[in-house]
């Protein structure tokens, strides 16, 4: 294959670091180089110079060499750590391109992992997810995945599905003899209940899983002055001065998201939440349906009591979805309502002075309902997989079906087919098309 | 001295840098890692994880080891390239702090390179001006003077200093000799005379170094509807439909610059340029009179003939500044305008069309009279540099001063000492402070 070239690092660093991978990755870095590199043993790091066409020295660089197969893409590669300039990084590449590199699509070097049998499809999958993690829970349930948990899982439902393909051909070779055709359609149909459950369960984490990955959607509702914006200010500046205090990195871009217990919850972006109150109130009260629509998890804050039918409509808009209800600015008015009827404890805080903040972070957390993570578990985070999945059930189900109402052996081998095949599209070994494939790398950053 | 941790890399990559250096850079870095790297040779990359407290996989990563005196800071040194997970990042940061790291500050490396003799202090500045280089000229200078261009220029005046001051106390010894005094008092001059030429020279390219390292303030000024915004756009968009041809990286933080020839035009940002009509007049012309005195170069446009009045007074603003004269609209009007009264020559364009476009870059490169940069020019582009050797010359002027009028051979000799102590800032030799070098160090990232 051709060999590839790309940066690997976000530009504006102090360093950056540009991959090169493919079989003449080695011979074309050593054309650019001041010294040669071409006979260097694998696994070592050589400092030396790039240089231009005019030979003029463009950056004195660390460059690592490694051969194939024990490379991150199987092929021979070399990774240039130059000063991050954008001009020595453009300068660089494009040396790299007139000696015949290619710049490489986005997840390529990924891709060709893949390809070149470093790791399956799911575990792919994962190092995008990695990449983007921002919090402990994301990263756990990337890393797991990378680590190959749902590649083993698979291949375990893989083996119980062979073993009912085994029992199906078995029976199907004593057709004529009626009186075992019973008992073997006993055991077929335990045994595909039984890997029906188990793959519906896998189904089920993937709301869990989404959540993870993107971060748990919370809704602040409320009437206008109750202290909304006040509110998730208090929690994302407290949750900011915890992070800060580690690493001091900005977290501009991850804006209005506060990590509790390692997990991250998601404050829904509603112009409505920060309306002025010469909004139109029926638009307001539109905003804030949009915005419970979203949600996981509703904050009701109110600083009056609510009458009992605004009670009742806000516990039917989240029905499926954990409300809690917060009466704020406790410190001007302490009341005790009477929540009974809504099945609620009441959080009273003051969200100016920060009073009972970390009782509410508790209860967010609570509301998540986040299952305690081990490395065993394996939840789906990825909607292919879980699309895929849904379609592995789908076809069991008829498998199912057909045990179960004696249809003949050779129809439901086919729907075990499908299963098989569905199950095989997660770890890519049933996929075939380059098109499938690119779709599946295409969001993935340049240089991985 | 301590060992030191940081991210060299910006976030948000798919892959990050972490430099750690120090003595116990080496056996930290195995504190956290699931296999020993204590041992391993130097200059070689291994492949292994990150751990974290409960031992589960912080991540996969790849560890560079480098040992003293062959790092970049001359100390044992690990470069961590990790996945680019701010999450990761920070958690990898945070273990290497609990096991014994601290956080680096702005070019803590840097300065402990200089500090352990791998760089003179001009070579360790010239690293974060090479770091921001975006276009050729700028990344020519810093890349010189990185190499070491200033030091071997200063080595040589200190040399010539130097034989002054022999020649000064050989005077001295002689002093009763009054027949010697005089010739040696001409040779002195002399020398002193080529010394203050060669430090004026030198003072004379800062101009010149300041506009390559930072661009060449260009103001675009004229009349309300005469093109001014289409102009700029078109210069802007010209620019980068070629450069992002080659690399395809998105140039938002560099705004407003265009490059020709490898040398960085900066349009100087004045809301007057994108004033509407309605503005009061008075606001719109004092806003161009200060895009003028911030410019180097001045493009005057205009769509219908100016009046006499009109072009002495932008002759007489433009003093010192390349003015260049220009016709938009060229499509609609083709006029000869007399121009002798300007000594300036007419363009002719059409911003709108693009027409004669290039023959304006060629003027504006042409108008910025950069001399052809050869390796071996010293340009010098810092600050710093700049006062020290002014600071340089005015003493060295009174050394002048006082071989002229037979001032006392030991009041010349402390002159001649404050040169050369002035000269040995720009390397660093007479420079003790902590304070001076933490101050010359903080403007640098972090992580280099």
């Amino acid at each position: 294959m051709s060999s590839i070239c790309a940066i690997a690092t976000a530009s504006g660093g102090a360093l950056a670091v540009i991959r090169v991978s493919g079989e003449d990755a080695i011979s074309i870095v050593d054309s650019v180089c001041s010294k040669s590199i071409e006979n260097l043993p694998a696994n070592t790091v050589t400092y030396t110079h790039i240089k231009d066409e005019n030979n003029s020295v463009v950056d004195e660089v660390l460059v690592s060499i490694f051969r194939a197969p024990h490379s991150y893409t199987g092929e021979n590669s070399v990774e240039i750590s130059c000063h991050g300039s954008t001009y020595i990084i453009n300068k660089v590449l494009a040396l790299l391109v007139e000696h015949g590199c290619r710049m490489a699509l986005p997840g390529e070097y990924t891709q060709r992992a893949f390809l070149n049998g470093k790791m399956d499809l799911s575990q792919a999958e994962a190092v995008a997810d990695l990449i983007a993690s921002t919090n402990q829970a994301s990263h756990h349930v990337a890393m797991s995945q990378m680590r190959g948990n749902i590649s083993t899982t698979l291949s375990k439902l893989r083996e119980q599905l062979l073993h009912l393909t085994t029992l199906l051909e078995l029976e199907l070779d004593f057709a004529d003899h009626e009186e075992l055709e019973f008992a073997d359609r006993t055991e077929l149909l335990e045994l595909t209940k039984k890997i029906e459950a188990h793959i519906e369960k896998l189904t089920l984490t993937f709301q869990t899983g989404q959540a993870l990955k993107l971060g748990i959607p919370v809704a602040i509702v409320g009437k206008t002055n109750v202290g909304k914006s006040t509110l998730l200010n208090r929690l994302l500046k407290d949750d900011r001065a915890i992070v800060s205090d580690i690493h001091g990195t900005t977290r501009d871009t991850i804006e209005d998201t506060i990590t509790i217990r390692g997990v991250q919850f998601r404050f829904i972006d509603t112009a409505g939440l920060r309306q002025t109150t010469d909004e139109v109130e029926q638009i307001g009260i539109q905003r804030t349906y949009a915005a419970i629509e979203k949600a996981r998890i509703v904050l009701w804050l109110f600083d009056q009591e609510p009458t009992e039918d605004e009670f009742f409509d806000m516990q039917s808009r989240c029905e499926g979805k954990k409300l809690l209800v917060i009466q704020n600015k406790v410190d001007l008015i302490d009341a005790n309502y009477n929540l009974s009827s809504i099945n609620s404890k009441l959080i009273k805080l003051s969200a100016k002075h920060g009073t009972n903040i970390e009782q509410l972070e508790q209860a967010i957390y609570e509301a998540a309902n986040i299952p305690a993570l081990n490395d065993s578990d394996t939840i789906v985070t990825n909607a292919r997989h879980y699309e895929a999945l849904c379609n592995a059930l789908t076809s069991l189900q008829r498998v199912e079906q057909g045990l179960s109402s004696n249809l003949p052996c050779d129809l439901i081998a086919e729907d075990l087919r499908l299963v098989l095949s569905s199950l095989g599209e997660i770890t890519g070994g049933t996929i075939t098309s380059q098109e499938t494939l690119n779709n599946i790398f295409k969001n993935f950053c340049v240089g991985k």
